[in-house]
């Protein structure tokens, strides 16, 4: 018994028929004696079929109005999930990002949370209703405008909420049963982790594991929110995310490797020929930069000693590609560089874990592991807790396979699982 | 130039191309110098649909839920308005009831405005932007819970934002060319109406003229706000609905009668069988009100003496006959009635004319127009500036046709005009 918040994708109710079962599992949590409040996304594809409508209208919609149009979906749904709460003899009421109290910049499309002033929350759940929030949206504190959080908007929202009110635990329902050790596609003998460290989890988000996004973790961590990632199509308990040391059954300390991340959506761009003097590197990356372009991973070659010319690579999101060869093809003659190239069919792989810290040696065994399987590395990069190797991308998925079986994660059992990807 | 508020309904925002037609008459208006203020309903049948979603959760939604569900709509379509207005080239923001100011009651699903306090419309329109409010919708002022307003509410919210803002005039565009003096699809010779006022329209609209909604004119009134009824499909003059004397070209004084309405759906009950003693209408027509049924016409008939019974029929809407006719059978040993009759096949004329105040013989020559064409009339009922009359339904057009005629209402030029239902 305590105070729960709990979040459902738009997956999770995608039509009528999904958003009562997921009403009857959130009044079996309140029949249990909980507080509940529950952040909910757009039902389905309702936000690719306004953003569609949008651009039926207007190639160029702006900004402020787009966010309006796209915070209807959450209304609908919010509603909806409300009624079917009702239905079930249990009080619900729903509320928009602004009666919740979600204050954000005023960022339109990608805007930051900034507060949430909880009060209406508070008030009913004290009445013993169930509270539905829509997930993604918040209200400038001003202008009193509405704003959407972009990507990953629905998670951070309810995470949030938690922080706001101090909640128990923060419940995200997906369609898988948990963080795995690898994407289970992939790797069938993947197994679910039972918990897992809020910096062990960004490593994993930030290296391409889809099951919660980086921003989410970060709220999540600044301000001790627990988070329980779980199924809403099973009762299975699924994966604690949390700062607590580990204590498993029967396990002294906390395992060494958490999971296999890959990420197949980057691709890679060298600058062939470039003046090996100081400051090159800082110039290609301001160029970069100032075209607003997130770069991953960089290696600059060891310069051939007859020419004083060396070659830079680095790794960047495959959509920004055309943006960024763009932005140094103008810069050509300023940066002095003989040509470019563009590489997307490369894959990245991350060994993730807090324990690696204090064991020497995994690098060592990653690298053995891809050789013995006959995989190229072509970059490589660390953190304390991770490492991160380029492979060709057709070797993608045997590097994550090897590597996982390598570091004794398969699981005993090779319970199938099935994996899809998130909402927003 | 000047301060113009304008309606669009439902069908002439119905998808993309529409909005962009929309939009263009908008900026036109905008261009040719004035300041814009533009309510819009839902897309064509979002209402409906959204409707069906709730009913597919629950059969007994509450209302506070059903209300955030259906303000969904507008989100969309004035979203989506403003954004095309912007890819014309002119600055436009849109605003929910609550934004607007549109303060109602808390009578979910069916709220009444109580004041409209558009501070961030006036500043909209100060700095030079167009305004798109949302129709329908609005805030209770303490609890800022969303509201509906139920049937014709967008009309009616943009009659009480003109008269918030004290716009020069109030623009309802609908699919027809204006009010007409008949319904144009039974009487292909029905003429426009230039000018109308509030007090005939208020009558046409409770006699079945669908153009404009009874609450709508009736805040029109009470608040002196010029209305223009007109199509948003073609750039003719429609109809002003305002308190001014009439005074249009060659014509030395109002004429007597403006327009023939008709309703098709009332029904009649009877009650047969009464005594005849003080107090027994009274007491049928508690027992009706107390079901929560409105009625129309009442017609009592004369008692047969040597019975000391009579029977009295009254008129409803047909939609309320189950309910009325079920309280009555619970209260018939109370009421001592012998029967009970119910006819939904009746038809109701209504002659409107603010002129037939001082034109005496306007009924006389009305009844004699029915006489002439065999047309039973059953039950009679009249007001200062109309006189309503019930025949049989199947009789109802051709008696349309032929008062239409007789009191000289019949466009010289035969005009073809196409006529349809409003929008909410």
């Amino acid at each position: 018994m305590g105070l729960i918040v709990q979040k459902y994708g738009g997956s999770s109710v995608s039509d009528a028929e999904s958003i009562k079962r997921v009403a009857k599992r959130i009044v079996e949590a309140r029949r249990a004696g909980n507080d509940v409040a529950v952040v909910v996304s757009a039902m389905g594809d309702t936000t690719d079929e306004l953003i569609d409508l949008a651009n039926q209208v207007t190639p160029l919609p702006p900004s402020r109005e787009m966010d309006i149009l796209l915070t209807a979906g959450e209304r609908i749904s919010m509603s909806l999930l409300a009624m079917a709460i009702a239905n079930l003899g249990v009080e619900a009421q729903s509320f928009t990002g602004q009666q919740a109290g979600v204050i954000t910049d005023d960022e339109h499309g990608k805007a930051r949370i900034i507060d949430v002033k909880a009060t209406r929350i508070r008030e009913a759940l004290a009445e013993g209703n169930v509270a539905i929030v829509a997930g993604f949206q918040g209200v400038t504190e001003h202008t009193n405008d509405v704003t959407t959080l972009g990507r990953g908007g629905s998670d951070t929202t309810a995470v949030a909420l938690a922080a706001g009110l101090d909640a128990d635990v923060c419940e995200i329902y997906t369609d898988v049963d948990g963080v795995f050790t690898a994407d289970p596609r992939i790797v069938p003998s993947a197994r679910k982790i039972d918990r897992i460290t809020y910096e062990e989890m960004l490593d994993m988000a930030a290296s391409g594991a889809k099951v919660l996004m980086l921003r989410c973790v970060e709220y999540a961590r600044r301000h001790g929110v627990p988070i329980h990632v779980r199924s809403s199509f099973s009762g299975h308990e699924g994966t604690l995310v949390t700062d607590e040391p580990y204590e498993g059954e029967g396990q002294m300390e906390q395992p060494i490797i958490s999971g296999v991340a890959h990420d197949s959506s980057e691709a890679k761009v060298t600058v062939v020929g470039v003046p090996d003097v100081p400051g090159t590197a800082a110039r290609v990356f301001e160029v970069v930069a100032e075209a607003g372009v997130n770069i991953d991973m960089i290696v600059q070659n060891v310069s051939a000693a007859q020419t004083g010319l060396t070659d830079i690579s680095f790794t960047l999101p495959a959509d920004d590609g055309a943006r960024a060869t763009a932005a140094l093809e103008v810069a050509k003659d300023a940066l002095g560089f003989a040509s470019l190239q563009y590489d997307d069919t490369i894959g990245k792989l991350s060994l993730v874990g807090a324990g690696m810290k204090s064991h020497p040696g995994v690098s060592a065994k990653l690298f053995g592991a891809l050789r013995d399987s006959g995989i190229n590395i072509e970059m490589i990069s660390t953190s304390e807790i991770r490492v991160s190797v380029v492979t060709r991308s057709d070797q993608l998925a045997d590097a994550v396979r090897a590597v996982h079986t390598a570091f004794g994660l398969d699981s005993s059992e090779g319970e199938a699982v099935v994996y899809g990807g998130t909402g927003r």
